[in-house]
């Protein structure tokens, strides 16, 4: 199985992500490219590292994961491939892979800085096309990680923001919205555990959050609720409505939430 | 030809697209996917089962429509795989596939229930993911159509509203507007017959409309005009302008339109 | 390498470029179908002849590019296929395919007019569908260039705009902004050739840019600066920023720059 996924910001009315896919199929007619997303907010290195970490798992064994975040393309920065236990992740060294990577267990991580394996003409503004295509292509054709560049010891790591629990109450905070208004919150099923529908004693901002359910269906139209999402987190929804819109939340992340522990 | 074509109303933003196609290449990597849109309105059937109508018929006979437009996701209505003349049809039972499916030609309907066809863990929010991605892949690989659940006897459908006519006018609406501002109405040529260019007497709002033209280019600038479009309905046009703007259209359906029987 | 590359207006919320690629597809199941963009700005064949201009030496050789910006669809304009040095271009001839087939070097050029070619039916609506995208299909199966219809001996050509350059100044454009608010100048690098850092006046509406960098990181925060962008054309750009925002542009092109030569 030969998959390439890939995520980026660069949107999708420009040629840019395109062009990643023509350079590699020039270089690996055989690769199956996969899109996770390029509409990652301009620049947003969390949001790239949430979707990326929400979406791996689901892929084949070895896809190899290409992943273009990269506000510092042409700095010192550098490019990185890391091989985890069951995948592959390419990228610029700036923690955008470091969720996701370490989820899975890191293997070994080594530049990218073969000039074999780039576009002969490398630009100073992108690099999804003239390095890390080229790179993720020639990997997948077989070209031996070793080869990629030099080893390295030690990668850039973003935090994901843990929940904040003391005795009275947790402290948690919205992640990511989605196209339907869900908003992902940093909290687990397990942090809620034993709390039934009603006994909750949430809020964000001036508005509360009294239920947990377990579908959409049991939800009553207008109640804001917690609900386990797909991607493993509590999330806050309304049934059929935008809790974005519900809730007034503009960039759809930062945002706190505390629960009061009974 | 292994296609299997995606309708949903996820949006290109999040995870969710990339991950049903993630699933389906796991399970058969010879699938080919092709997008029909992911941009559907959140949980709008109605513009899901319109799309599909206007598709279906341009793919390949035996090609799979995977349509994602759940609302009641998690709740008791059911997954569902329609074999129609052509073509499968697998979704929710809520409507969205009946349009597509009615009009080629139900041959029968199972329940799709069969947990051997699904991911290992199911969620109560993603059955794109979970439950309709990893039953196409399946399908397309051989799975027996009887093998994936009880038969069907009765789907839910939904009504495509049909134009009312009267012997002094037709009462048509609006289903649909396209990117380009087009307005894809309920009538087909029929209705028109016979009316030549300023003979026709409708009207939509405030606003007249008296031609029918059979290509954009016999317009004049700034006329609205009947012309038939490649779903096979009437639309309203403008010549290089957008019929939503110029009618002050909002969301591109339920909008009436009076033509007068002469 | 089978190749067809897809630019078109279409956006990817209707199903039309879904049903372009499901009439490929059934044609001819080899194809590898890349999406450049379908969002081109409605009808604005000069955005994508840039679009296209900038991306088609990415792609393998013998790739076929398909481009349906068509304002003219159903008019007397006629659909062309040209054949490059290196590539192969379908689309309406309106002067979209123009700047990258001259680039390239035209080889020659045939009307698409053998209805062997074409789906059964034709609406006047939608050519991307029922011409462009099967003459395409055809085509890469080995249809014989001759086959297609007549030679044609010139097309329409859209002309690119210079930038004017005089003894006191050079007068250019902006001729398009990106997602992330880069505007894209018709000048390349030779026209700043010999300007360093803090020596180049140059203005746009009421602001300055005095600065060229050769990598983003360069850049001091909020300072627009002179950069040679991944299409090959100076740039204009903020560390981070939009561009586009800071000099609030609208649309994203036209916008004249003026460079004070010393």
């Amino acid at each position: 199985m030969k998959i390439i996924a890939l995520l980026t910001d660069f949107g999708l009315k420009d040629q840019y992500a395109g062009l990643m896919k023509a350079v590699i199929l020039g270089i690996n007619p055989k690769a199956r490219i996969v899109d996770i997303s390029h509409n990652v907010r301009a620049h947003d290195i969390k949001e790239a590292a949430f979707l990326l970490s929400a979406s791996f798992k689901y892929f084949p064994r070895r896809s190899i994961f290409v992943v273009v975040v990269d506000p510092g393309v042409g700095s010192e920065r550098r490019p990185i491939i890391i091989k985890t236990k069951n995948y592959y992740f390419i990228g610029p060294d700036n923690g955008v892979l470091s969720l996701a990577a370490r989820e899975d267990g890191i293997k070994a991580v080594r530049a990218v800085e073969n000039k074999n394996f780039f576009l002969s003409k490398v630009s100073s503004t992108f690099h999804g096309r003239d390095i890390f295509a080229p790179a993720a292509a020639y990997f997948l054709k077989g070209r031996p990680f070793a080869c990629f560049g030099r080893q390295i010891r030690v990668i850039k790591e973003i935090s994901f923001p843990q929940p904040k629990i003391s005795k009275s109450k947790i402290t948690a905070e919205v992640i990511h919205a989605d196209r339907f208004g869900n908003l992902v919150t940093n909290m687990k099923e397990k942090h809620l555990k034993g709390f039934g529908p009603g006994e909750i004693k949430a809020s964000m901002g001036n508005k509360k959050i009294t239920r947990k359910y377990s579908t959409y269906a049991q939800a009553r139209p207008g109640e804001p609720f917690f609900i386990t999402g797909s991607s493993g987190f509590l999330e806050i929804s309304l049934k059929n409505k935008s809790a974005k819109e519900f809730f007034k939340i503009k960039n759809g992340s930062n945002h706190k939430i505390i629960v009061e522990v009974l």
